[in-house]
């Protein structure tokens, strides 16, 4: 990303920053006013004259990180501390170019500071604009109306979205470098009204049309035959469209009652709670972004940092059916879409529970107005019956224990069919975990199949419903995460644990004839640090601060742990999509800190080659020991549907916890206090709301 | 097991059963009446003249298998259905020989049917007699007693325990075949009562003792050499010596409150809630055993079963030191103490939630009376705030979500320093969820180490503290789960996904180049069924009913979801421990329904040798194509301690999960009422009770 200093006044574009609220802390997320102000400076500016000019990306470029360490640091001392420079990073189209802004906000006035084309492969988001102008095309497409009336429909009964083309090199037209994607297509409708809400369960197969989104016209199409379209009957989820009665497991509810209130406080985007401190932002790609997590040291009296910020990179989720209709959708979703531009109201009392709170985001639309995301982020204490810590000793007719409460922050990212519930969970042993839970729709493909007898060739999926196959594919959810474990200056450490023989001169005498050990190395490049967690021997992977030892001289460590969905990609190596996110192939990697090095796949992720990747930037071999050295962990799933997942997909999960080791002189509950302070009785609740 | 039948009245055994609250499924435990028969009878039989004679295990004979379902069909139609015989195993030791008896409680008079003397390797379990009797011996033996003066204690202030001495062939003296133990020590006091009740944190390294537990007699010693007795500060972790104040970090209380009540039923030992239905009972062995687990199905209005019987078969925990004190530390928990036995009574409000409901257990002791584990079983309904499924459609203005609520059944089993938490948890999806949660104390060594920085040889664990490592172990709990997928002929599928390529001949012509399929194969055989669930390439495994088809012709099936925790054993396979439980170097093992092969290192765990073993049943390669079949999954963690495990471990936690596959039509929660219905309001509690 060039960020060349323009200096003359005459082409500075300025635009009035207004006063209400201004953020004050210099994480905090672009504000609305913030935005327009962007807005306003960008269409100002002299720099982008083409027009119409689509906004696809404005975010907070994030400050240098000594800088908000300076200011964290001094905050923290009670000295005034000044805030960084606040900067917006912008990715905008017009011309037919992606355009780079970057534009100070700081002051009342928004400055365009620098400006660039990029010149490189891939695109910015598709935004919720494109997706709704474009769907307005195939109805006026002759073709598709042929098509559709071919297979006895109205056109009112179908809607089509977009979806990436992917990237298949020069096996994909060019369009003379226009910016074009794939568009598919369901049944909504019967002629009469929606059918079922259900769109993915009523796919109009073998119809795709290519559109350019720039021109916004369709400039590309196929039908490669008619296949029936699954009824309708038994696909909605609408609560008023399966019931009454409902026929589901009955289970009584259950509210969690704080009698003494919550824990937590919210300060504008600082959050604390417990033994933990962090600043929670939203961003219109990464969804959720939480920094400066601090932990607290009783034994030391002090706050000690562990993660500087952390964020979902991308989500990568590859379909297996290399057919005409289905090999494209490889799916990047955090760079095609956004995760905080798809990122949906948390229904209150059910996507959490009764004590939480809830926060807003705000982002600009294509057009530059500034969107207001509800209740877009959660915050709760989870009771979940969990124990901390236990010990019961009969002889001495001691039992103590400590049950667990957790604090989770929650995002829901729809994106088309699938829901990702992603979490991130707070633990006062001094742990992090980040949780990845899956639901929501199949992305499901017609066909003549009834029964899975008729089925003599790979269907690439499993017959879940009639003329019904949900897909198979896979989920490879991408977390980077700038560990500082008590200080920027890590080391990343693997123990191997190793078999060891005890026979012979070099054994202890014993009868026992094996035992395993840990073999310590110390990553010194990046081509160290590329794990894949299933490999044999197993081994322990840590973030160390070298220059922070406990009292009896072990380095303080956070360490990696993985908490199932441990998948890597099966894809080929010079597939398309693999060298796009060839990252895939291991959980874990860890490069130095490089403020540019974001987004897994590269900046430009929609039809991106990967040749600005996660890989690509660890290929460089750079030092990592003794560094500021980020964590790039994946949470990969494999999926193959069952009938279970139809209509609707049962909640899994899977993710990676971060967990001190050697982090603390000890436990750090063990100075909790018993729980025989907490009994309530008396515990019940009003009439039920209906 | 030899059983057999004895005709002569003359040697029938008779004692009256006590008629109160008779059992009244075939599958409950014994009563506390029924094992007071069991005693007598055995006292009374002239089978077993030998005095003294102790009872080691005592439990359900488990009735055979179709007398068991017969019953079930017939309770179910409303039919009178005539109980099994109910008959109780009997591991007794009497004059130096392990004695197994068989006897009728059916009726008023519990009757001795059989009698056989164990001619093999291994012995029973070490009861609390054992320990009670052997922890007298020390101070009575003179090297004891100086080694204790050597370190400057008094004996006072030292306790010793039994630890199974494991198998070691002829490398172990044999000891004329005597029942021998080693025991080891720790200091629980300093002259003026207990100085910490942490009696891990402060072993008497290198003394050593070898006990003959028939004899009850000292028959072998060891002291391998003074080292510093780590101090007792900092190692306590009753609340009262640990505060106030207590530091550690403050959370505030919840409560679950049920508006509507408790959602689950509890009618002997029959448990219903939402769409579950299973029977609860107590193993002094096994624990908690869950047997006719079935779910039902509303779609095809009726209950199906899915789960016969399942337990944990054993826990083995093998320490990697192999000096002359530690070589033999390899524990067999359940074959060594039972974990029933060692099942410790639940803290109320605190091991479980204020809305769990409790259940006892009552086993034998070794003189045969009967002890009453209370609150030894919690059940409770988990409101996590994790959401079942979900989905938000903003296009159509469309927001569903369900809460989930799953049903825990409890059980702590603390042998030692250890506290296993033993969750069996049943999800409205139809899925189980094993879990095996570890906290309580590390097992540590004795070491002059002050600082890392000295060690310059492998300590064979992590310096925790000073003087004291936390030796590095494994942890394998292996369960026994005689699935019935609908039924009890059953496969063992394993759909392995395969990367293909698409190019050439036989690709599709898209620019797609690979992806990947499913490649099912049926174990026909043993050998087709011992899975490494790391291996590469993955798979998925399935137990499928084949006479049983969806409507669209998928097999009926339940899939193996391996949930974190999937460490395989290290040691060698030709060192001893390993050879006891070989079978931990694979998660799973499918083995024909056989009653006799319930305990995973065979019946006579403690210094058993294997030979009768789960390796050894499935190296008989035995067919388990459409056969009734049982899987056993290991749950694995390799542990190097942390400073964070001292004094007292957070709880870290691995399992396993039973998920429907193609079982049902569809998603069972697609039904399920939207949570509209039950919101409630002001929910709150009344006064703490201190």
């Amino acid at each position: 990303m060039m960020r060349p200093l323009v200096l003359a006044v005459l082409f500075l574009s300025t635009a009035a920053v207004a006063a209400s609220s201004p953020p004050h802390h210099p994480l905090d997320p672009l504000s609305a006013a913030e935005l327009s102000a962007v807005r306003a400076a960008v269409l100002a500016s002299p720099l982008v004259p083409a027009r119409p000019l689509s906004f696809h990306y404005v975010g907070l470029d994030e400050p240098d990180k000594p800088d908000v360490l300076s200011y964290y640091a001094a905050a923290s001392t009670s000295s005034p501390a000044a805030l960084p420079q606040r900067h917006a990073f912008v990715i905008a189209r017009a011309g037919g170019q992606s355009h780079e802004l970057l534009v100070d906000v700081t002051n009342a006035t928004a400055t365009v500071l620098s400006h660039a084309v990029h010149r490189g492969a891939g695109f910015p988001s598709i935004t919720d604009a494109d997706q709704a102008a474009a769907m307005a095309l195939p109805p006026q497409y002759a073709p598709f109306v042929a098509s559709v009336r071919w297979r006895g429909l109205d056109v009112g009964d179908v809607a089509c979205g977009v979806v990436s083309r992917g990237w298949f090199g020069a096996s994909q037209p060019d369009y003379g470098g226009a910016r074009v994607a794939k568009m598919v297509c369901a049944v909504v409708g019967d002629g009469d009204g929606a059918a079922t809400a259900n769109v993915y369960a009523r796919p109009l197969e073998g119809v795709t049309l290519v559109v350019d989104l720039d021109r916004m016209a369709i400039v590309g199409y196929e039908d490669t035959g008619v296949r029936p379209v699954p009824k309708a009957q038994g696909t909605d989820y609408r609560a008023d469209k399966v019931g009454p009665p409902f026929t589901g497991p009955e289970t009584k509810p259950g509210v969690v009652v704080q009698p003494e209130g919550r824990g937590f406080h919210i300060d504008g985007h600082v959050v604390r709670w417990a033994n933990w401190e962090f600043h929670v932002a939203f961003d219109m790609r990464a969804g959720t972004v939480i920094s400066l997590a601090s932990v607290y040291d009783a034994d030391a009296g002090k706050w000690r940092r562990v993660l500087y910020r952390g964020f979902v990179s991308e989500i990568f989720v590859p379909y297996m059916d290399p057919d005409e209709d289905w090999y494209f959708r490889t799916f990047i979703d955090a760079g095609d879409y956004g995760l905080g531009v798809s990122a949906v109201p948390l229904l209150r009392g059910a996507d959490c529970p009764a004590n939480a709170a809830y926060m807003d985001g705000v982002y600009l639309d294509a057009a530059g107005e500034p969107v207001t995301s509800e209740d877009v982020i959660c915050v709760f204490e989870r009771y979940a019956g969990d124990i901390a810590w236990r010990h019961s000793d009969p002889y001495m007719q001691i039992t103590e224990v400590r049950p667990d409460v957790t604090l989770v922050v929650r995002m829901v990212v729809t994106v088309g069919n699938y829901d990702y519930i992603l979490d991130w969970e707070f633990k006062t042993s001094g742990a992090i975990k980040l949780a990845v839970s899956l639901t929501g729709m199949l992305e499901m493909k017609a066909t003549a199949y009834t029964d899975a007898g008729q089925i003599k060739v790979d269907a690439h999926g499993t017959l879940v419903a009639e003329n019904t196959v949900g897909v198979y594919h896979d989920h490879f959810v991408t977390y980077r995460l700038d560990l500082d474990v008590d200080g920027t200056s890590n080391s990343f450490v693997k123990n191997t644990l190793v078999q060891m023989r005890n026979t012979g001169d070099s054994g202890t005498g014993t009868p026992r004839r094996s035992y395993w050990t840990v073999r310590r190395e110390v990553a010194e490049t990046e081509a160290d640090a590329r794990v894949d967690v299933n490999g044999a021997p197993p081994a322990e992977l840590l973030f160390v601060n070298p220059a922070r030892r406990t009292a009896v001289g072990n380095e303080a460590g956070y360490r990696v742990v993985p908490a199932g969905a441990t998948a890597a990609s099966l894809l080929a190596d010079d597939d398309y999509p693999q060298r796009r996110a060839s990252y895939t192939k291991k959980q874990v990697w860890v490069t130095p800190y490089n403020r540019s090095e974001k987004w897994a796949p590269g900046l430009y992720a929609e039809q991106g080659t990967g040749d600005d990747s996660l890989a690509a930037w660890s290929s460089r071999d750079r030092r990592i020991r003794d560094e500021d050295i980020v964590l790039w962990y994946t949470v990969g799933l494999h999926h193959v549907p069952y009938q279970e997942d139809f209509p609707v997909m049962p909640t899994v999960s899977g993710g990676v916890e971060l967990r001190p080791a050697n982090f603390f002189e000890r436990n750090q509950l063990i100075g909790t206090r018993p729980p025989s302070e907490f009994t309530y009785q008396n515990c019940s609740c009003g009439a039920a709301a209906m």
